[in-house]
């Protein structure tokens, strides 16, 4: 079964751990970039990090980095004063200093992405979304922040009152990402934040079109019990305008759906077709037990 | 006593050291930025890196880095198969990580390092030579090369027949620079390589011109027994045309110097005031010593 999964940070990561574990399953996970930026000088793509350290098993506790990294370097930055409110420990730094050098050779960031997954002999594709300039950016009472900004150095206590994503009317899909999608017999949205992790990827003009083709588009809803398990899913659809609970996971992805699942009871958006079990992925065991009930 | 002293990497660190620590000498440093360049995406100031850990007394042995220094960050990057040939260790990563997020925040060069030399409380003003884009390239056999690219990554080995400082024409001298070589009693060029590390610093017109006003120039020179204690300094001459010995060092600083120091017993160069002494600084002591020679 080819699957193609829309994947934002620790939701979709876990997802595609699950995937990767099942024999009979192709799995290319394309990645939001909308949260790439330049920290310390160098280019971070925390979901492409998150994705691969996950399914490696080797990802962080607090839903970024990697497990029992140590922090001497932020340790000797802070020394300098230094804002180290965006905290990359030292292996995690690796990858960063890894890609960025590629990055200012001009290789593409999904050949980089390729040559990390290759170091972790991950089972799967990862791609991010695009290798073009795609950055997300909100809107606050203090006006529009860069993702980043609004997301770790302030924490996301911000209402959300406008989202965009710069440049996605010049980003073209990344490469295989059309391909993948087009081959897919099932496209899965991971139970990532829609409008901030998986709307930066519905807004390249190339995907969406082989997403309105695809075979079959099923999300996992991010909320349980109507709220999301981390980060502010459930916070930014309501300051979006979007109803409460699975109703508005549905509406923020408009008529792309074919079937949505939710978490056990919880509420059922009208108009789709409602598939309920588990979502939660406290670990490996529970993320292929969803990913096997989405295949089947 | 006001001291100027032009300094490139160890030697004009050793040299800055011994200044610093006699109580009548007012000292500021103008240190070479031609080695500057952006390695891992970081933005690496060697020399006034060197400096500044020599003057705290934490530098590393090798010539570069810092004391004891780790290098876990390294350990993990060369595990993507990484170049991991220019070696920076998890401290001495944090001083550029810190360098490279002011300098991308729009922070000139000279109030980055005004701010690290604050955190080790240096007793003395270190500038950089120009807060300008100034970058040393050589041309080697194989064409024109990096100052990088041939120091560290092909390790010096080249033979140098040319050498150039893109972006000198309009590089203006540092903040204070020039005020220094006005105000100073007595400017030292510091027994770093002659080309390659104080050329870029007399390749700024307005130095040039402060340093013709000076009321006294007196350069040590870097070799002792013809030879470079540390580096290229003889074969970069000897590749450039320059006589052999001291008076290929007289000869690469024109008429710019009123006296030039010479170890010991070595030959003297023709047409200048020659002093001698001990040229070695392998410790502090001696450092002081030397510097001590200097202002007598």
């Amino acid at each position: 079964v080819k699957v193609a999964l829309l994947s934002g940070g620790v939701g979709g990561a876990r997802l595609a751990r699950g995937f990767s574990a099942l024999d009979r399953v192709d799995l290319t996970v394309v990645v939001n970039v909308g949260d790439d930026e330049r920290v310390y000088g160098l280019a971070v793509s925390p979901d492409l990090d998150t994705v691969v350290y996950t399914m490696a098993g080797m990802e962080g506790g607090q839903g970024w980095g990697r497990f029992e990294d140590t922090f001497d370097v932020m340790k000797h930055l802070s020394v300098y004063g230094a804002d180290t409110t965006f905290r990359l420990g030292d292996a995690d730094l690796a990858t960063n200093l890894y890609r960025t050098t590629l990055l200012d050779q001009g290789v593409p960031l999904s050949e980089i992405t390729r040559r990390i997954a290759a170091t972790w002999n991950l089972n799967a594709t990862i791609l991010p979304a695009t290798d073009d300039q795609l950055r997300t950016e909100v809107e606050t009472k203090d006006g529009w922040l860069s993702f980043q900004e609004y997301f770790v150095f302030r924490k996301h206590v911000d209402e959300v009152v406008g989202i965009r994503f710069a440049g996605a009317e010049t980003s073209r899909p990344g490469p295989k990402v059309v391909e993948a999608i087009d081959a897919a017999d099932l496209v899965v949205i991971a139970p990532s934040n829609p409008p901030l992790s998986i709307w930066p990827i519905l807004n390249i003009a190339g995907i969406t079109g082989a997403l309105a083709e695809a075979k079959r588009v099923v999300a996992v809803s991010p909320l349980v019990g109507g709220k999301a398990l981390k980060g502010p899913a459930d916070r930014v659809l309501a300051s979006l305008g979007f109803s409460p609970g699975n109703q508005g996971v549905a509406e923020a992805y408009g008529d792309l759906l074919d079937v949505i699942v939710v978490h056990h009871h919880d509420d059922p958006p009208e108009g789709l077709t409602v598939r309920r079990t588990d979502t939660l992925m406290p670990d490996r065991r529970a993320s292929i037990r969803l990913a096997r009930f989405l295949v089947e």
